[in-house]
Protein backbone atom coordinates (compact mmCIF):
# COMPACT_ATOMS: atom_id res chain seq x y z
CA UNK A 1 0.00 0.00 0.00
CA UNK A 2 1.48 3.68 -1.14
CA UNK A 3 1.36 6.52 1.70
CA UNK A 4 0.16 8.86 -1.31
CA UNK A 5 -2.32 8.51 -4.18
CA UNK A 6 -0.47 8.92 -7.40
CA UNK A 7 -1.26 12.99 -7.67
CA UNK A 8 -0.43 13.73 -4.27
CA UNK A 9 2.88 11.57 -4.78
CA UNK A 10 3.49 13.57 -7.89
CA UNK A 11 3.38 17.07 -6.74
CA UNK A 12 5.26 16.04 -3.70
CA UNK A 13 7.81 14.96 -5.63
CA UNK A 14 7.56 18.04 -7.80
CA UNK A 15 8.15 20.45 -5.08
CA UNK A 16 11.03 18.80 -3.42
CA UNK A 17 12.57 20.10 -6.60
CA UNK A 18 12.51 23.33 -5.48
CA UNK A 19 15.91 24.80 -3.39
CA UNK A 20 15.23 24.06 0.65
CA UNK A 21 12.27 21.92 0.04
CA UNK A 22 12.37 18.21 1.96
CA UNK A 23 9.83 16.19 1.72
CA UNK A 24 7.50 17.40 4.79
CA UNK A 25 7.38 20.57 3.43
CA UNK A 26 6.45 19.60 -0.13
CA UNK A 27 3.88 17.13 1.50
CA UNK A 28 3.05 20.66 3.58
CA UNK A 29 2.72 22.64 0.18
CA UNK A 30 0.78 19.64 -1.40
CA UNK A 31 -1.89 19.41 0.72
CA UNK A 32 -2.27 23.77 0.62
CA UNK A 33 -2.63 23.01 -3.56
CA UNK A 34 -5.23 20.07 -3.32
CA UNK A 35 -7.27 22.77 -1.16
CA UNK A 36 -6.90 25.75 -3.71
CA UNK A 37 -10.06 26.23 -5.36
CA UNK A 38 -9.56 25.44 -9.07
CA UNK A 39 -9.00 29.19 -10.34
CA UNK A 40 -6.34 29.73 -7.38
CA UNK A 41 -4.71 25.88 -9.25
CA UNK A 42 -5.01 27.45 -12.78
CA UNK A 43 -3.49 30.45 -11.75
CA UNK A 44 -0.50 29.01 -10.09
CA UNK A 45 0.18 26.21 -12.75
CA UNK A 46 -0.07 29.03 -15.39
CA UNK A 47 1.94 31.39 -13.87
CA UNK A 48 4.93 28.97 -14.03
CA UNK A 49 4.38 28.16 -17.81
CA UNK A 50 4.06 31.36 -17.91
CA UNK A 51 7.31 32.41 -16.26
CA UNK A 52 9.39 29.47 -17.94
CA UNK A 53 7.71 30.76 -21.57
CA UNK A 54 7.94 34.39 -21.28
CA UNK A 55 11.40 34.94 -19.24
CA UNK A 56 14.46 35.41 -21.30
CA UNK A 57 18.01 36.92 -21.13
CA UNK A 58 18.43 40.68 -22.22
CA UNK A 59 21.04 40.26 -25.07
CA UNK A 60 22.64 42.95 -23.94
CA UNK A 61 23.11 42.71 -20.14
CA UNK A 62 21.69 39.06 -19.97
CA UNK A 63 19.12 40.26 -16.78
CA UNK A 64 16.00 38.53 -17.39
CA UNK A 65 13.53 40.45 -19.62
CA UNK A 66 10.50 39.72 -21.16
CA UNK A 67 11.78 41.44 -24.77
CA UNK A 68 15.06 40.92 -26.44
CA UNK A 69 16.33 43.96 -24.75
CA UNK A 70 15.41 44.61 -21.01
CA UNK A 71 13.64 47.67 -19.55
CA UNK A 72 16.70 48.70 -18.09
CA UNK A 73 19.23 48.48 -21.18
CA UNK A 74 16.31 50.36 -23.32
CA UNK A 75 15.78 53.57 -20.54
CA UNK A 76 18.99 54.28 -18.74
CA UNK A 77 22.56 55.11 -20.62
CA UNK A 78 25.22 52.83 -20.29
CA UNK A 79 27.90 55.21 -18.78
CA UNK A 80 28.14 52.72 -15.20
CA UNK A 81 27.58 49.05 -15.76
CA UNK A 82 27.02 47.27 -12.76
CA UNK A 83 28.85 43.76 -13.24
CA UNK A 84 27.04 41.15 -11.25
CA UNK A 85 27.17 37.43 -10.95
CA UNK A 86 23.45 36.81 -11.40
CA UNK A 87 19.80 38.01 -12.66
CA UNK A 88 18.81 38.18 -8.83
CA UNK A 89 21.47 40.38 -7.87
CA UNK A 90 20.08 43.49 -10.04
CA UNK A 91 16.57 42.75 -8.27
CA UNK A 92 18.67 43.04 -4.97
CA UNK A 93 20.82 46.16 -6.50
CA UNK A 94 17.24 47.85 -8.03
CA UNK A 95 15.51 47.34 -4.35
CA UNK A 96 17.75 50.09 -3.67
CA UNK A 97 16.29 52.41 -5.93
CA UNK A 98 19.68 54.49 -5.84
CA UNK A 99 21.88 53.25 -8.60
CA UNK A 100 20.50 54.78 -11.99
CA UNK A 101 23.10 52.87 -14.36
CA UNK A 102 22.77 49.80 -16.47
CA UNK A 103 23.82 45.97 -15.20
CA UNK A 104 26.00 43.14 -16.96
CA UNK A 105 25.16 39.81 -15.74
CA UNK A 106 27.75 37.19 -16.02
CA UNK A 107 25.74 34.34 -15.19
CA UNK A 108 28.65 32.92 -13.26
CA UNK A 109 32.26 33.44 -11.32
CA UNK A 110 35.43 31.62 -12.23
CA UNK A 111 36.18 28.52 -10.31
CA UNK A 112 38.60 26.62 -11.34
CA UNK A 113 37.48 24.03 -8.94
CA UNK A 114 34.11 23.50 -10.57
CA UNK A 115 35.57 23.76 -13.93
CA UNK A 116 34.15 27.37 -14.55
CA UNK A 117 36.73 29.39 -16.57
CA UNK A 118 37.32 33.38 -17.57
CA UNK A 119 35.76 32.16 -21.64
CA UNK A 120 32.52 30.09 -19.64
CA UNK A 121 30.90 33.43 -18.23
CA UNK A 122 30.29 36.43 -20.13
CA UNK A 123 32.92 38.46 -19.93
CA UNK A 124 34.24 38.78 -23.65
CA UNK A 125 30.55 40.51 -23.88
CA UNK A 126 31.31 43.16 -21.39
CA UNK A 127 34.68 43.68 -23.17
CA UNK A 128 32.49 44.50 -26.55
CA UNK A 129 30.15 46.81 -25.00
CA UNK A 130 33.31 48.57 -23.14
CA UNK A 131 34.78 48.73 -26.62
CA UNK A 132 31.52 50.14 -28.39
CA UNK A 133 32.30 53.47 -26.21
CA UNK A 134 30.50 55.15 -23.69
CA UNK A 135 31.08 53.60 -21.01
CA UNK A 136 32.81 55.81 -18.14
CA UNK A 137 32.57 52.93 -14.93
CA UNK A 138 33.07 49.59 -14.02
CA UNK A 139 31.46 48.60 -10.78
CA UNK A 140 32.69 45.28 -9.90
CA UNK A 141 29.81 44.09 -7.67
CA UNK A 142 30.54 40.12 -7.38
CA UNK A 143 29.42 38.47 -4.26
CA UNK A 144 32.79 39.21 -1.98
CA UNK A 145 33.85 35.78 -1.81
CA UNK A 146 36.59 33.92 -3.30
CA UNK A 147 35.02 32.96 -6.57
CA UNK A 148 33.74 36.32 -6.45
CA UNK A 149 37.11 38.04 -5.43
CA UNK A 150 38.88 36.19 -8.18
CA UNK A 151 36.67 37.33 -10.95
CA UNK A 152 36.88 40.76 -9.67
CA UNK A 153 40.17 40.73 -10.01
CA UNK A 154 40.69 39.17 -13.47
CA UNK A 155 37.99 41.22 -14.77
CA UNK A 156 39.86 44.68 -13.21
CA UNK A 157 43.06 43.36 -14.89
CA UNK A 158 41.55 43.11 -18.43
CA UNK A 159 39.70 46.36 -18.15
CA UNK A 160 42.61 49.04 -16.14
CA UNK A 161 44.52 49.24 -19.04
CA UNK A 162 41.68 50.55 -21.59
CA UNK A 163 41.47 53.69 -18.77
CA UNK A 164 37.81 53.19 -17.39
CA UNK A 165 37.44 53.44 -14.08
CA UNK A 166 36.89 50.12 -12.27
CA UNK A 167 35.39 50.23 -8.71
CA UNK A 168 34.09 47.50 -6.23
CA UNK A 169 31.85 47.45 -3.71
CA UNK A 170 32.90 48.07 -0.43
CA UNK A 171 33.25 45.29 2.00
CA UNK A 172 33.10 46.01 6.03
CA UNK A 173 31.10 45.62 9.03
CA UNK A 174 27.52 45.68 8.31
CA UNK A 175 25.38 48.32 9.53
CA UNK A 176 24.16 47.91 12.96
CA UNK A 177 25.99 44.75 13.58
CA UNK A 178 28.05 44.44 16.70
CA UNK A 179 31.99 44.34 16.22
CA UNK A 180 31.59 41.33 18.92
CA UNK A 181 30.08 38.93 16.57
CA UNK A 182 31.91 40.60 13.07
CA UNK A 183 33.74 37.79 11.65
CA UNK A 184 37.31 37.89 11.93
CA UNK A 185 37.81 38.38 8.12
CA UNK A 186 35.01 40.75 7.62
CA UNK A 187 36.57 42.59 10.51
CA UNK A 188 40.33 42.63 9.54
CA UNK A 189 39.51 43.98 6.18
CA UNK A 190 37.30 46.76 7.57
CA UNK A 191 40.41 47.63 9.52
CA UNK A 192 42.57 47.39 6.35
CA UNK A 193 39.83 49.69 4.48
CA UNK A 194 39.27 51.97 7.25
CA UNK A 195 38.37 55.86 5.74
CA UNK A 196 39.28 59.34 7.31
CA UNK A 197 36.53 61.18 8.95
CA UNK B 1 10.91 51.16 -12.24
CA UNK B 2 9.33 48.03 -10.82
CA UNK B 3 11.82 45.47 -9.29
CA UNK B 4 10.63 42.16 -10.90
CA UNK B 5 9.15 41.71 -14.48
CA UNK B 6 5.81 41.02 -14.69
CA UNK B 7 5.73 36.93 -15.39
CA UNK B 8 8.19 36.74 -12.29
CA UNK B 9 6.56 38.88 -9.93
CA UNK B 10 3.28 36.97 -10.88
CA UNK B 11 5.07 33.84 -9.75
CA UNK B 12 6.75 35.27 -6.67
CA UNK B 13 3.42 35.88 -5.84
CA UNK B 14 2.19 32.47 -6.03
CA UNK B 15 3.98 31.03 -4.43
CA UNK B 16 3.72 33.45 -1.01
CA UNK B 17 0.42 31.61 -0.80
CA UNK B 18 2.19 28.63 -0.12
CA UNK B 19 2.46 27.79 3.86
CA UNK B 20 5.14 29.29 5.50
CA UNK B 21 6.81 30.86 2.16
CA UNK B 22 8.03 34.38 2.89
CA UNK B 23 9.27 36.91 -0.16
CA UNK B 24 12.68 35.60 0.12
CA UNK B 25 12.00 31.92 -0.79
CA UNK B 26 9.03 32.78 -3.43
CA UNK B 27 11.98 34.27 -4.80
CA UNK B 28 14.32 31.58 -4.55
CA UNK B 29 11.61 29.10 -5.93
CA UNK B 30 10.77 31.41 -8.77
CA UNK B 31 14.37 31.72 -9.64
CA UNK B 32 14.75 27.70 -9.82
CA UNK B 33 11.41 27.86 -12.31
CA UNK B 34 13.00 30.18 -14.31
CA UNK B 35 16.21 28.18 -14.52
CA UNK B 36 13.82 24.56 -15.51
CA UNK B 37 14.00 23.30 -18.60
CA UNK B 38 10.67 23.18 -20.67
CA UNK B 39 10.34 19.86 -20.20
CA UNK B 40 10.52 20.26 -16.25
CA UNK B 41 8.25 23.56 -15.73
CA UNK B 42 5.27 21.70 -17.99
CA UNK B 43 5.74 18.62 -15.23
CA UNK B 44 5.53 20.93 -12.65
CA UNK B 45 2.85 22.94 -13.82
CA UNK B 46 0.79 19.81 -14.87
CA UNK B 47 1.04 18.44 -11.23
CA UNK B 48 -0.47 21.03 -9.64
CA UNK B 49 -3.12 20.84 -12.16
CA UNK B 50 -3.47 16.60 -11.50
CA UNK B 51 -3.64 17.37 -8.36
CA UNK B 52 -6.30 19.69 -8.13
CA UNK B 53 -8.62 17.57 -10.76
CA UNK B 54 -7.60 14.00 -9.71
CA UNK B 55 -7.93 13.84 -6.10
CA UNK B 56 -11.51 13.93 -4.66
CA UNK B 57 -12.64 12.65 -0.94
CA UNK B 58 -13.34 9.04 -0.41
CA UNK B 59 -17.06 8.44 0.00
CA UNK B 60 -16.53 6.23 3.06
CA UNK B 61 -14.12 8.12 5.20
CA UNK B 62 -13.42 11.06 3.86
CA UNK B 63 -9.59 10.44 3.12
CA UNK B 64 -7.91 11.62 -0.41
CA UNK B 65 -9.05 9.44 -3.08
CA UNK B 66 -8.66 8.69 -6.43
CA UNK B 67 -11.82 7.70 -7.38
CA UNK B 68 -15.40 7.33 -4.84
CA UNK B 69 -14.19 4.86 -2.46
CA UNK B 70 -10.24 5.01 -1.46
CA UNK B 71 -7.78 1.62 -2.19
CA UNK B 72 -8.14 1.53 1.69
CA UNK B 73 -11.49 1.31 2.17
CA UNK B 74 -11.63 -0.65 -1.03
CA UNK B 75 -9.30 -3.73 0.40
CA UNK B 76 -9.43 -3.52 4.40
CA UNK B 77 -12.09 -4.80 6.43
CA UNK B 78 -13.75 -2.06 8.61
CA UNK B 79 -13.57 -3.93 12.00
CA UNK B 80 -11.35 -1.22 13.28
CA UNK B 81 -11.55 2.46 12.72
CA UNK B 82 -9.23 5.28 13.35
CA UNK B 83 -10.91 8.60 14.03
CA UNK B 84 -8.43 11.05 12.80
CA UNK B 85 -8.40 15.33 11.99
CA UNK B 86 -7.13 15.17 8.48
CA UNK B 87 -6.24 13.54 5.53
CA UNK B 88 -3.03 13.80 6.22
CA UNK B 89 -2.69 12.62 9.21
CA UNK B 90 -4.00 8.89 7.12
CA UNK B 91 -0.35 9.64 5.77
CA UNK B 92 1.47 9.75 9.03
CA UNK B 93 -0.22 6.25 10.38
CA UNK B 94 -0.07 4.35 7.37
CA UNK B 95 3.41 5.25 6.61
CA UNK B 96 3.75 2.70 10.72
CA UNK B 97 2.85 0.33 8.53
CA UNK B 98 1.15 -0.99 11.49
CA UNK B 99 -2.17 -0.17 11.58
CA UNK B 100 -4.20 -2.47 9.33
CA UNK B 101 -8.05 -1.28 9.96
CA UNK B 102 -10.14 1.87 7.99
CA UNK B 103 -9.86 5.52 8.42
CA UNK B 104 -12.46 8.18 9.18
CA UNK B 105 -11.46 11.82 8.50
CA UNK B 106 -13.48 13.85 10.16
CA UNK B 107 -12.06 17.37 8.31
CA UNK B 108 -11.79 19.36 11.37
CA UNK B 109 -12.19 19.17 15.34
CA UNK B 110 -14.93 20.53 17.88
CA UNK B 111 -13.96 24.36 18.04
CA UNK B 112 -16.54 26.54 19.93
CA UNK B 113 -14.24 29.20 19.58
CA UNK B 114 -13.95 29.41 15.86
CA UNK B 115 -17.68 28.13 15.27
CA UNK B 116 -17.06 24.41 14.63
CA UNK B 117 -19.99 22.47 16.19
CA UNK B 118 -20.05 18.36 16.34
CA UNK B 119 -22.12 19.02 13.41
CA UNK B 120 -19.70 20.61 11.10
CA UNK B 121 -17.46 17.43 11.23
CA UNK B 122 -18.40 14.07 9.89
CA UNK B 123 -19.57 12.45 13.36
CA UNK B 124 -22.59 11.62 11.60
CA UNK B 125 -21.33 9.76 8.74
CA UNK B 126 -18.91 7.75 11.65
CA UNK B 127 -22.07 6.77 13.70
CA UNK B 128 -23.68 5.78 10.26
CA UNK B 129 -20.52 3.55 9.52
CA UNK B 130 -21.27 2.12 12.95
CA UNK B 131 -24.67 1.69 12.48
CA UNK B 132 -24.03 -0.55 8.97
CA UNK B 133 -22.54 -3.30 11.58
CA UNK B 134 -19.62 -4.91 11.67
CA UNK B 135 -17.10 -2.34 13.55
CA UNK B 136 -15.71 -3.86 16.83
CA UNK B 137 -13.48 -0.88 17.98
CA UNK B 138 -13.20 2.92 17.07
CA UNK B 139 -9.34 4.26 17.73
CA UNK B 140 -9.74 8.01 18.52
CA UNK B 141 -6.48 9.64 17.04
CA UNK B 142 -7.52 13.05 17.41
CA UNK B 143 -4.52 15.34 18.15
CA UNK B 144 -3.86 15.62 21.96
CA UNK B 145 -4.64 19.07 21.99
CA UNK B 146 -7.83 20.98 23.43
CA UNK B 147 -10.14 20.64 20.61
CA UNK B 148 -8.55 16.75 19.90
CA UNK B 149 -9.77 16.14 23.33
CA UNK B 150 -13.19 18.03 23.19
CA UNK B 151 -13.44 15.76 20.17
CA UNK B 152 -12.37 12.37 21.44
CA UNK B 153 -14.48 12.63 24.34
CA UNK B 154 -17.28 13.94 22.68
CA UNK B 155 -17.47 10.97 20.32
CA UNK B 156 -16.46 8.50 23.03
CA UNK B 157 -19.93 10.03 24.69
CA UNK B 158 -21.64 8.93 21.38
CA UNK B 159 -19.83 5.54 20.83
CA UNK B 160 -19.84 4.07 24.07
CA UNK B 161 -23.58 3.25 24.64
CA UNK B 162 -23.47 1.46 21.54
CA UNK B 163 -21.34 -1.10 23.29
CA UNK B 164 -18.44 -0.60 21.28
CA UNK B 165 -14.81 -0.75 21.91
CA UNK B 166 -13.37 3.36 22.12
CA UNK B 167 -9.42 4.01 22.34
CA UNK B 168 -7.42 6.78 22.92
CA UNK B 169 -4.08 7.17 21.10
CA UNK B 170 -1.16 6.79 24.17
CA UNK B 171 0.30 10.30 25.13
CA UNK B 172 3.68 10.54 27.18
CA UNK B 173 6.82 11.44 27.35
CA UNK B 174 8.32 10.82 23.60
CA UNK B 175 10.59 8.18 23.20
CA UNK B 176 14.34 9.34 23.06
CA UNK B 177 13.97 12.73 24.90
CA UNK B 178 15.16 13.43 27.94
CA UNK B 179 12.86 14.17 31.09
CA UNK B 180 14.12 17.44 31.78
CA UNK B 181 12.93 18.39 28.36
CA UNK B 182 9.31 17.46 28.41
CA UNK B 183 6.99 19.70 28.94
CA UNK B 184 5.32 19.72 32.18
CA UNK B 185 1.77 19.02 30.21
CA UNK B 186 3.10 15.90 29.24
CA UNK B 187 5.23 14.46 32.00
CA UNK B 188 2.04 15.08 34.13
CA UNK B 189 0.05 12.98 32.15
CA UNK B 190 2.83 10.40 31.72
CA UNK B 191 2.47 10.35 35.96
CA UNK B 192 -0.99 9.49 35.38
CA UNK B 193 -0.98 7.25 32.79
CA UNK B 194 2.16 4.97 34.15
CA UNK B 195 2.08 1.15 33.27
CA UNK B 196 2.82 -1.73 35.90
CA UNK B 197 6.00 -3.55 33.89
Amino acid sequence: MKVFIEPIGRLINEFTKLPGVGAKTAQRYAYKVVNMTEEEAKNFAESILDAKRKVHYCKICGNFSEGEICEICKNRTAETICVVKEPKDCVAIEKLAEFNGVYHVLHGTISPLNGVGPSDIRIRELLERIKAGGVKEIILATNPDVEGEATAMYISGLIKPLGIKVTRLASGISIGTDLEYADEVTLARAFVDRKPM
